[in-house]
């Protein structure tokens, strides 16, 4: 395995415990039970926590230990987690299986999935302002605004927004390029790109270290999500752990769609080579981000 | 009118007239169009804005000019409606018409609902922490933290909960004062409170005078609570405005069923005063909260 995915896995591990206890904490806070059941499939049912490996890297590059950084790390995580249990129900995406598990509304019902979603980001927003988690207030107030402006309307839900207008609306041009870029900026890389501001908001970065991190994100958000793409396009379900052939089935438009397999496989390393030279001012310390976004190359899940 | 009546409508001038400007500036910011006139629709179509109107007047105790408190009541009010377009919803209460207009989902669809319900919970938190509107870093942080945790899991979103396992999951046991008294509390009870709470985070209260605001918004919570159900059990439908009588009728558990009109109105008579008598080491300065305590006797809307 490579020393990435030992990374990831470690980073993983890190947060699942963490997420673990914090939903522990508020089931003993007054959480009603079957809420606090159904949170738990919600967000410790597997994922590969890539979002929280970034909070970690970033913010390690400035010196910030893995500790100090769980709160941020895990309220990302619980932005995500909530986006795919309302991604998932019948009026989105209706998907009755993820990770190999029944989505929350299928285990349990749609009003607990919606309230489930709900739920999770508070916590994310409580995680990011709570005085016990980080003692400097300017950076729970910035980690909170930045978290707030990325999963919101002009970031993750906006783009889930265009996604779904794009494939239900009748009368919809045909998408653009710059459509496509756009939206999947939007619904997938601006949580990308936020995870590796929170990391430099941790660690107190100066404003062109924390550029260049904004950089690499907004290339890897991009990456990660061509990779996604071709993975869809040319991968076996059995490798990726889903069904394949969907965007292609759905009349999706992606890149891949657009440029073919071939030139969206060049746009992608030219995307990976954007983002590492983005890291070059944090030299060999960047190691971790930079294998990161070599792995994008290189997905086989 | 009433003079509370006349402070609530100018209340609700403002926090209108500051969500309008903000909705205005998402948009320029690129919230997708759609999503934008959803958006307003949920938030600029009526309301009496009675949680703003907390947040005022309690900072105002403290000598914090209204427009000071302006986006943290835009920020609560913002979660209020949230709330209301989730509740709404096909999977919740199924909902066709909110005063007087369609709701989100009817407007739009269904999952537009979903979607402008998530967008405007990171709204409320992106006004919290947003260093333009509140200069004070360890006010935002605290904002933000207050309003999340009455919000989530453990307040209005665990109510909800409450509520619906209590109509829909089967072998219910039947609902005690205490069962009732809890779930009305997390559901409307935490909102209303955290209104007074994030007034005294405003004016940089100190602890007893913040302990006296929530001890005041706890019982006017609750009083707010009863008043509202002792409009169901007794008002026409043209007063109040929205159907009556649909507690009764959906079996659903009120302090009123299990104690009758007469005993529920000696109740909110005596939770009134107790709201009344917490505020006293504010004296004068208290009258606009004072009169909304009072108003819960004598609603008729």
């Amino acid at each position: 395995m490579s020393q990435f995915l030992v990374q990831l896995g470690n980073a993983a591990t890190a947060v699942e415990g963490f997420l673990a206890e914090c939903l522990t904490e508020q089931q003993a806070n007054g959480t009603p039970p079957r809420l606090a059941d159904a949170l738990r499939h919600a967000v410790l049912a597997g994922g590969k926590r890539f979002r929280p490996f970034l909070v970690f890297e970033s913010a390690g590059l400035f010196g910030v230990a893995r500790d100090a950084a769980l709160p941020a790390a895990a309220a990302l995580e619980c932005i995500h987690c909530y986006s795919l249990v309302h991604d998932d129900l019948p009026a989105m995406d209706n998907d009755e299986l993820r990770r190999g598990q029944p989505t929350v509304w299928k285990a349990y019902d749609e009003w607990t999935a919606i309230l489930v979603g709900d739920a999770l980001q508070a916590i994310a927003f409580e995680l990011t302002s709570d005085p016990r988690r980080h003692d400097d207030a300017e950076a729970r107030a910035e980690l909170t605004h930045a978290l707030a402006i990325a999963s919101g309307a002009i970031g993750m839900v906006g783009g889930q927004m265009l996604d779904l207008e794009a494939g239900r609306l009748p009368d919809q041009p045909a998408a653009t390029i710059a459509d496509i870029v756009r939206l999947q900026a939007m619904k997938t890389g601006r949580l990308i790109t936020v995870g590796c501001e929170m990391g430099a908001i941790l660690g107190r970065a100066s404003p062109s270290d924390r550029a260049a991190l904004k950089t690499y994100g907004e290339h890897l958000g991009t990456a990660f999500q061509i990779s996604d793409d071709l993975l869809d396009a040319e991968g076996s379900a059995a490798d990726v752990g889903k069904a394949t052939g969907k965007d292609a089935a759905a009349g999706k438009a992606t890149l891949i769609g657009l440029l073919g397999i071939q030139e969206a496989r060049q746009h992608l390393d030219r995307t990976i080579d954007a983002a590492v030279a983005a890291l070059e001012p944090f030299d060999t310390k960047a190691e971790p981000l930079i294998a990161a976004a070599r792995h994008m190359g290189q997905r086989d899940s």
